[in-house]
């Protein structure tokens, strides 16, 4: 398994863990027990996901620990930084968050081998999440359409400290810095793709927003 | 389904509910990522056992959510007066906490239908967990044995919360301690059943501190 693989699969990882242990402590703001249960689901099945990758990366011999390592202090920094105060701030956390990085990894793994971006899709593509997520957040601005303009305020927060700590590992880790870049690639070329990425990144944002009926 | 058996089932699904969101909080002061990972995985485990329970009463057309609401308090209390502050005190709480209780539902399932003691085993029954608690702690223990007073005195402390708050919900339940207790009893009778209980309750947590080699 090469380094950039295996920087991705690290990350992805640490994502899910600490995926998990935020959700299940932002689950604790739930309004009513039902809901507390399906956040916790959610929490869980982030858990499960970490399970697989950790497998993954065990089966080639890698260990999933020293893989997290490098990316402990970019993920603290986002969850300190966006610690949300509000059952709906939280799932708009999860839903922009976790939306945001299903995107991004979805584009580094297209660059690795079949059977990694495998473990990858299974690990980021919940439908049954997301539908949860959406709905749980257009139910509650429905209800209290005030709400509106702070989630939207907070969801740019998000995406905003998302970017940072994406930019900042993408810096740090050059193995999978060139992986995104293909060292062969002209400047130009390297150019071209960075915009191609964060465009995409941009409007897939877009369209979550447009989903729950915010301004991105 | 009668009412004894929702007192059960919603004391055991709401029990096994914050064991879920105690453990999963705990985790974060696990001193290794794997260590984390593995009590993570553990308080998932819980999560699952709630929502067979939660199944088990939805297919009986009980509302899982009422069947807990009278214990929210108990348990709530419970775990705000025994919060560990150290990675060794989350791992005692749990092998004794869980350990109990587990002997207690135990107990009580006896007296239900067969089918309600396959759930309750079912949730409360974990050779992996025990095995991971016991082995952490003797561990922990073995390479800092001042650690062995400590933590033989917060044992004390956890089963003792467990008996006060136990107490005080077989109180507020009628239903519960009648089932427990067996209406057609004389007196003596549900003395002399009290008195087996606690001793047996009583014997399985000396077990217990014996596997870690604490005094009880």
């Amino acid at each position: 398994m090469n380094d950039a693989t295996i920087d991705l699969l690290g990350v992805l990882a640490y994502g899910e863990l600490t995926a998990f242990f935020k959700l299940s402590s932002d689950a604790e703001l739930a309004p009513t027990l039902s809901a507390k249960t399906a956040l916790a689901r959610i929490a869980a099945d982030e858990l499960v996901h970490h399970e697989q990758i950790r497998a993954h990366l065990g089966a080639a011999g890698v260990d999933a620990d020293a893989a997290m390592q490098p990316f402990v202090s970019a993920f603290e920094e986002f969850h300190e930084r966006t610690a949300p105060s509000t059952w709906f701030e939280g799932l708009v956390k999860a839903y922009v968050g976790d939306g945001f990085a299903a995107d991004f990894y979805h584009k580094v793994a297209e660059l690795t081998d079949a059977e990694t971006q495998a473990v990858v899709v299974r690990a980021v593509d919940s439908q049954a999440r997301e539908d949860f997520l959406v709905n749980s957040i257009k139910a509650g601005i429905a209800a209290d359409p005030s709400l509106s303009h702070r989630l939207a305020l907070w969801a740019r927060r998000i995406m905003g400290e998302a970017l940072s700590q994406g930019h900042r590992v993408a810096a740090t880790r050059p193995a999978l810095g060139e992986l995104i870049l293909n060292s062969s690639d002209s400047d130009q070329a390297s150019i071209t793709r960075l915009t191609t990425i964060f465009g995409d990144l941009t409007s897939g944002h877009m369209e979550r927003m447009a989903r729950l009926g915010l301004d991105a």
